[in-house]
């Protein structure tokens, strides 16, 4: 089928088309497919590249700087994991805690330790001051929309654009509103959109310590800090580099982990924080805990032992992964570029392609994509409160279905997209 | 030195004993001992018991239920991990959720859930209610009444006796006040005592749901529910099956581990808990959590494969475990009994000897022993707030030192204890 854009057909092409695409979906329904693009879960292929960790320690479970790993001890990780990881974050190994598997986990103590406890003293927690709200650019990541729901923080959406979340309106919302305690941020290969945030746009969020509420913290998820498809994919600024220049070190709280390096459920999570607020986080995270898995840390850092091995592991994952966005991208090249149907992004790392539709029609979408037996992430779920305005954003997540699923999921999407749109100018 | 009861020693007896005992003290403090007494952990050698769970997969991360432990999903843990601790708190596969490596994560959770955000409901949450008050029998664990402390939960000691709490005492206080919410129990080889509790004492705290506020639970950490030291220990009643005959299931969470089963540090800790409780957990977990980390689980399924398994392990750790606490009991027996000076527990199980000196002496020992290089646990841990009202109770752990080492510091532990109590009847 040929590009189309609905607005230059006139009504007799598109009853025709609309008649073709109603055949077609028939047809296709009848094929019965089962297939699932919601997940940014790494392949089965992905995990296998670590598969040998589990015998690289090689029965020595001694850290090179001679701690039993087996036993109790060390609430912050090790030091050899700390000196592995700083670096993903462009922090120093002083400025890094060392988790379990989850960094999900990490960003829910971090939000509910300072609200209802005070991440760096009891007077600091912001559930003494009325109502708690966060800023939430959008589309975004729903297990952070979630975590404020569930707390009772209200969530309030500022719009995303190429360079990251609309800093006017950041900048603006902020100096107006003392109970704005937190942003979310992806800024490396964003959750879903892709982009990367720009040099200037990460300086202005490293200055937002200097207009906001003391006891503000900035969100900073960089879950894809080092997850390129390209090796061109831009690079992001140290945001603790910027806040050391403002002296706003105290209200960024970074997070990344492993999940999508070694293994989804069995990787190393951790935050990156200025000394007083892992001081702070340390003096909560010990009544809660025995402290982190040190046998796994010590089997990500004999892992990574050799030097540039994992820039090398995550090619091998750019490697498993190209094909797959490919397998989506030019599916959407080829059937709505230049049309005035779909626009979508094309993203250099990170697990999703964002997809666009005309007003109205996110959800009738993924409902036609459902009833051909194609799984896609439910609308709304990339906006707070799960509301999308306009009903046009949809994430596809290409990572974990084999290349001919993924293909066969795309055709459908593409039939789903089209019918969708045509009815809609037919009804028009 | 002979055993003695300081009330039968004339003064002039007391005082060469004395000039005696100093003489002692000066010369071990020369000995520069650098010992500690503080920490249940296990040794060395207990961990290596477990050190080919390194390999135990093989190299086969798929579970015999076809699930793919390195991927994300599933949020309470593995069905073969569920069948193998289910029986450890002698409940059903049904009845237990799967953690991470800390049970103290999880009572700390079920603590937080319940306080600020409802355990099963939102209008459960002990914080809407005032003032929260737990029921903490004494001596007991210290982390226990720390996780307590750090969230405002008002402590109430309750007096534990050979059957356990007071139970007369336990019911009074739960009749009279709707804002107790908790008691904290270690029902197996109670930590520091290492009391079991009677079938009676269980059947009454299980029947305690009756008599209790709706949202009150019993916190049952079984942490040493299969941890004994000779065959012959006393065995605990299932609370769970007592819950079912009293219809008070939702009222009890109960906890267990690995962490001196396998790894201290990278065990597997599980919760037992009804289905609506299960339920509620699992709703706030699922916001803050990927899941557990199911390779771990997997390596603990494998290696704990063969019947009897998990029994024939924990008796190689009792062997490693009884000569130490032989030399803990040698040395008090030897000096202290049928004396005045002194009473202590004679455990079957657990991790710790509790001491109780005369009155008023315990910190002075404990003082007397960091002199001579010997760390014990800080006098009053064993009490909420760090206050044990008649300074008593002193809780020794043998697990960790090698034999040479715990022999000497319990030397110098019996020294001290002379010491200040003849100094005490001296005084008087």
């Amino acid at each position: 089928m040929s590009i189309f854009n609905t607005k230059t057909l006139d009504p007799s092409v598109l009853r025709q088309l609309h008649r073709q695409l109603l055949q077609d979906f028939q047809q296709l329904k009848e094929a019965k497919l089962s297939l699932d693009l919601t997940r940014g879960k790494p392949s089965a292929d992905q995990l296998t590249l670590s598969n040998s960790m589990e015998t690289v320690l090689e029965g020595n479970y001694i850290t090179p700087s001679g701690e039993d790993t087996r036993n109790y001890g060390g609430l912050d990780g090790l030091a050899e994991a700390k000196a592995l990881f700083a670096p993903v974050l462009q922090i120093k190994p002083e400025e890094i805690l060392i988790g379990g598997n989850s960094s999900l986990t990490l960003m829910y103590q971090a939000v509910m330790f300072s609200h209802f406890l005070g991440l760096t003293c009891p007077e600091s927690a912001w559930n003494r001051e009325g109502e708690v709200k966060f800023l939430c650019p959008v589309p975004g990541y729903d297990r952070h929309f979630s975590i404020c729901e569930s707390l009772g923080i209200t969530m309030i959406p500022v719009a995303m654009n190429n360079h990251g979340p609309d800093m006017d309106e950041v900048e603006r919302l902020i100096s107006n509103d003392k109970n704005i305690k937190g942003i979310w941020c992806v800024p490396r290969f964003s959750n879903p959109s892709g982009i990367v945030y720009s040099d200037e746009t990460v300086e202005r969020i490293a200055k937002l310590g200097k207009i906001a509420a003391g006891n503000f913290r900035v969100f900073w998820d960089n879950a894809y800090a080092i997850h390129t498809l390209s090796p061109d994919a831009p690079k992001l600024a140290s945001i603790m580099d910027f806040c050391r220049q403002y002296g706003t070190e105290d209200n960024v709280l970074q997070f990344g982990s492993t999940s999508k390096v070694t293994f989804a459920g069995a990787g190393v999570a951790f935050m990156g924080a200025s000394a007083k607020n892992l001081a702070g986080f340390k003096k909560h995270l010990g009544i809660s805990s025995i402290g982190p898995d040190k046998i796994n840390q010590l089997r990500h850092v004999k892992f990574f032992a050799a030097p540039d091995s994992l820039e090398k592991h995550m090619q091998a994952h750019a490697d498993l992964l190209n094909p797959r966005f490919n397998a989506v991208l030019s599916r959407l090249d080829a059937n709505f570029k230049g049309s005035d149907v779909l626009t979508w992004t094309v993203p250099e790392g990170g697990y999703f392609v964002s997809v666009d539709t005309q007003e109205g029609l996110a959800k009738k979408v993924i409902a036609l994509a459902g009833e051909l037996g194609v799984k896609l992430t439910p609308a709304g779920a990339t906006y707070p409160y799960g509301k999308d305005a306009k009903d046009t954003n949809i994430r596809i997540a290409p990572s974990f279905p084999k290349l001919a699923e993924i293909e066969k999921a795309m055709d459908a999407f593409v039939l789903c997209v089209k019918l969708a749109t045509v009815e809609k100018a037919l009804a028009a």
